[in-house]
């Protein structure tokens, strides 16, 4: 169903349905609220018990309503809101918004009432926003269809910054932080249990608005990763910036959020690249997010990692140098060119290379020259944020400090890196000057820990992923066959009938491996380097051991670096996740492993193995020879493809092991079981794969 | 020389040398505030240019000063004064206030004019703060001998916190900021360059004021790492915190400190592990410094790293758990005896396993009970801290559950494990509240992510170290002659003399390395499993390479899990370290250490064992045995006592090989070239050593 949710955020009509008469009831707030504050639409209390609420007069119902509904709002207890839904429906209404809880996050009886909602909203031709929630709210429109207590609140002003989440209780804290902080929010809505109506849903709505610069949101559950993409996917076409805070991404969160609203929280590693592939902006609090919201207000945020440190106190730079190191970020010196511009401002016992520190004396002698120190840093090519760190700065001189800085920044323009800083002094010494900061589209921060970690959010990450990849067609095929569809090359195998021969046909010495053993190299059923004058005995060995099915004969792969490499079917509607590691029997202990959506070109394998701990160990460490990479970008690749495998649950190959390159003469240390064929075909000259697992969802 | 800090932070008299007449310069803020905020002792502004300044008589000299001087306060420029420091001594004084820049912090001149101060100094019997500092204030005494902008604040309280530090600048925000926040400090230091007094001597002071419960301290340098255990250990014995920021940690971090003060660092790790040993907080940025001390201040931090959620909001809780999980802090469920009494309150729709959920409903009907519910919380035996998460609960409903809460908390007495709150609603509609909470000792937070980083910053760190050990009577001797004065085995060794014979020897199969070879195993100068019979053709190899200057034959040791065993012998003053990780030649790959102050005791080898990531290979992994534990632990506290070798660099051992227990059948696959020596000891069963490096300061 299309709904216009224009005509649910600026109503030309909002009809109340059980509006009450007691106003120390939250529920009287809607009313009070819409008739006292500007709201331009009609506004129809529906109660037969009343003739008029607050000065306005009262229908019986919905039915009696002149001109019809664009926006109902359902003030009635849960047993009766599925009736209000078909009232609302009925009278043309686009939306409802049920406020009362008693549904699905009560359990059975409430899951049933849930869905009568639903199915009442269908059959009328509604839609439902809730139930469990606390409305919505339009600056443009002023209008209050929610009894958050922040709405008591002016809320005059519209900053660009919107906010749609599950959680009305969070998104209150939004809406009062922020608009304590000057920045009203231009949109807010709180869509509880979404029975119908979801965050992704509005948010794309939200986006898509051009005085909408920032849409946060908070997320419990995300049931629909593909809205969630499109979301995140139609927020960058709009230039749109997207913070989202999830919750529920540790254990002990994933139990509460069960417990809170029994939904599941799906899988967090996909969402992450799923949410970097668009350039979302995660947040781990409320603080975070309105910080990063501030951050991102009507800019772009930085196009690199690198930051530029001015500081009014060394102490202060420096411990900025430390939390922006730790967080990732770079500290880089500043070119000659620009240090040789500093050093004309800054008095002689500052510092020009990064941290640049233009001491106290600057401002005991004037303070002139500071705007233009940050905007000799913030024009300097290796730097991509500035982030400026002021001490006790406080009154006329703060004053005029903030006037230099913002006047050199808007002269700057808005394509020059953003300008953050960072007072560490009390804020009413310094109010003034960080309004004007703030007002000059500069955030202030009072502490260096949170501003670097808002810098590290908002900055591309290192190594970014890159433009999707369209799937290959899919393949079809379990086990082995996948690999060879893959087109990788894996050891050859044979199910022992004369097992001398078997071995011998693979070169004289093989791998023997007893079938239907659950943990083959634990108990014993697996048997490296066999001779054919042994196999026979081997052979009646593994046959022997409980609950074998047969023998295979396998190629033996010589001795290389082992990588595990894992394709995810994708969870609970995520997409398919490859995981690159540290292969081997001890994966759990090296705990090295990076993920990338699936499928990756052969540049984004490249960057993975890059990106692993063991890189050294592939690229040649310690005099020992590098591994065949091209070979190894090539099977991570056509091994990632697995991912347009229809109903693929799993594939993991581990060891993928990795050879010296052909081109290096470190060949020659390959052991004598090498089979030729590795060489046989250059492509593959480095990788032979053995598989452990492989598992198709039937 | 023992100074009596009691005339310095109270004394009877000041004298202002060269007290300015000058409103607007900030060197008269301290003859100003001196006399008009209630300081009790005399005042003497030494200035020939006047007869009077601000009231107070002028003397032209400080000889002239009747019944002499405590403290003196140096308001000249640098090159005046190692005069009035040789003045003021002779005058009495028990110190003198250096506020003038242009010292050691500006290079080879400044550092002769440094070193000329300290010279008066010793000369005349006082003692120098600074220079290059802010000075001092004291909230008993009204002392204001500080010209720092937060001076300009009524300062009226004595919180109990107190501050020192090299910085002025980071030393003005703490106390402007502390102060907004009603937290007065009780004593403030800057101490500067600290030509003479630090702030490790200024801080043995503050930490055994017996009003003083919290000391922060900002430390950009502390050249004496004994001082500074031995300012953690008393503020320890008096049973007062100590919260740490201390600068320049990371690389650039160090770049700037370097270019700031020209100071060095020293050893963050050993830094860490003193301040670990001693119980000392450390932070990160001035805000938490601020939270930190706001939490222990008057109070003990909590004995373990559990935390109790209570929360009026299932998102909050579940934030909350995340950021909690991910600082390493337990959020276990509550007993079951918890759990009951929290369901005879908790709304059935709410959750009393952690986190606890109120939901709303408990305040919109009336909120009684939230205070039981954290009080009931605070005493489960599982709970160390409990942290309560409020949103948007504003006004009168605000009011009444703080003093619920501060009820509650105030009849379960201080020794109650500590509770925070974090209020994620503005601070107007809260303040109220906010400072009822304070005073009753609860801090109050804004952020769910600086409440978790200060709550893991307070608590004990996981696997804690344990008192100090007395090092073991020095041993001397080098290389492999410290490891037998250790007691750890080693493989045997000899020069080459008759190559077959010297193979035969050591059991028939031996390693040949060559000596004086940088790094044999890359030049081909080990060979391992060398037989007699192929002795000396490998022996004439080997003694071929270039630079080669000798042949040693080794007892091979059989293959088994590697480890790296190195003793830091103390950089810069600090105590030598531990360090125990996953070695081999990947080392770097691994990269998987931990750290300790050596020596230590078997409990703590055998903790920092299980603290590795390749603890699993140790224990038994995949089918593999384990190895032998007792026999790693004896090692690595054998070579842990390496650091009472007088002038020790660095002892490495990499790897130490730690073999299958002897007492478990694993033993029967080591490979044949293992030699009986390995059992023959059987407190040494599992572990036998080849050093790589060993290297001692001359």
């Amino acid at each position: 169903m299309s709904t216009d949710w224009h005509r649910v955020l600026a109503p030309r009509s909002v009809a109340l349905i059980g509006a009450t008469g007691r106003a120390d009831n939250p529920m009287a707030r809607p009313l009070r609220w819409l008739t006292e504050r500007g709201f331009a639409g009609r506004v129809h209390p529906v109660n037969p018990k009343y003739a008029e609420l607050g000065g306005v007069p009262c229908v019986s119902s919905l039915a009696e309503v002149p001109g019809g509904v664009d926006l109902a709002l359902a003030l009635v207890p849960a047993e009766r809101a599925a009736a209000a839904v078909t009232e609302a429906g009925a009278a043309g209404a686009a939306a409802v918004v049920v406020f009362a809880s008693g549904f699905a996050e009560v359990g059975d009886e409430g899951r049933a009432r849930q869905e009568e909602l639903v199915a009442a909203a269908r059959a009328s031709g509604t839609r439902v926003l809730g139930p469990n929630c606390q409305g919505l709210y339009d600056a443009r429109s002023r209008l209050f269809a929610t009894f958050t207590g922040a709405g008591e609140r002016p809320l005059t002003g519209s900053s660009g910054i919107a906010y749609v989440g599950q959680s009305g209780a969070i998104g209150g804290s939004v809406l009062d932080v922020a608009a304590e902080r000057g920045l009203d929010l231009s949109a807010w809505v709180s869509t509880g249990n979404e029975a119908d109506v979801s965050l992704t849903e509005i948010g794309r709505h939200l986006v898509a608005d051009p005085e909408i610069t920032v849409l946060t949101v908070y997320a419990e559950s995300l049931p629909d990763p593909d809205d969630y993409a499109a979301l995140a996917a139609e927020a960058r076409a709009h230039g749109t910036a997207l913070v989202v805070l999830r919750s529920g991404r540790s254990e002990p969160g994933r139990r509460a959020a069960v417990s809170h609203t029994g939904a599941m929280l799906g899988d967090d590693t996909a969402f992450r690249l799923v949410s970097r592939r668009y350039g979302v902006v995660l947040v781990d609090d409320v603080e975070e997010l309105l910080a990063a919201a501030t951050m991102l207000r009507g800019r772009r945020g930085p196009a690199g990692r690198a930051v530029g440190l001015v500081t009014s106190s060394g102490g202060a730079g420096i411990l900025a140098a430390d939390r922006a190191s730790d967080a990732g970020l770079a500290v880089p010196e500043l070119t000659t060119q620009t240090q040789e511009k500093l050093a004309r401002i800054v008095p002689p016992f500052g510092a020009v290379a990064n941290p640049v520190d233009v001491t106290a004396q600057l401002f005991n002698t004037g303070g002139g020259g500071f705007g233009e120190v940050c905007g000799i840093v913030r024009a300097d090519a290796e730097v991509d944020a500035v982030l400026v760190l002021l001490t006790m700065l406080v009154g006329e001189t703060a004053m005029a400090l903030a006037r230099d800085l913002a006047a050199t920044v808007a002269e700057q323009g808005p394509d020059a890196p953003p300008v953050a800083v960072v007072w560490m002094a009390g804020e009413d010494g310094t109010a003034p000057a960080r309004a004007l900061l703030r007002e000059a589209g500069i955030p202030v921060f009072s502490s260096i820990a949170l501003a670097v970690r808002v810098l590290d959010a908002v900055a591309a990450p290192p190594g970014a992923d890159p433009a999707p990849v369209e799937p290959a067609a899919p393949v079809s095929g379990d086990g082995w066959a996948l690999l060879d569809a893959l087109g990788v090359r894996r050891p050859r195998s044979v199910l022992a009938t004369d097992p001398a021969a078997d071995v011998d046909a693979l070169g004289g010495v093989a791998v023997l491996k007893a079938a239907g053993l659950a943990h083959k190299t634990e108990t014993g059923g697996v048997r490296l380097g066999v001779r054919s004058e042994d196999a026979a005995a081997v052979h009646a060995e593994l046959s022997g051991l409980p609950g074998v099915t047969g023998v295979l004969v396998q190629e033996q792969v010589p001795a290389g670096v082992e990588l595990l490499v894992a394709v995810d079917g994708g969870r609970d509607g995520w997409p398919p996740v490859l995981t690159v590691g540290h292969g081997g029997t001890a994966t759990e202990v090296h705990r090295d492993v990076v993920h990338a959506l699936a499928p990756v070109t052969p540049d984004t394998a490249r960057a993975m193995l890059r990106e692993l701990r063991c890189w050294p160990l592939l690229a040649g460490h310690r005099g020992a020879p590098g591994v065949d990479l091209d070979a190894a970008v090539d099977a991570i690749v056509r091994l990632s493809r697995a991912s347009a495998v229809p109903g693929l649950g799993e594939l993991e190959v581990n060891p993928l092991v990795l050879l010296p390159s052909s081109h290096v003469s470190g060949v020659a240390s390959l052991t004598p079981n090498d089979s030729n064929a590795t060489r046989s075909d250059p492509r593959h000259a480095g990788a032979a794969i053995a598989v452990d697992v492989l598992r198709t969802e039937t």
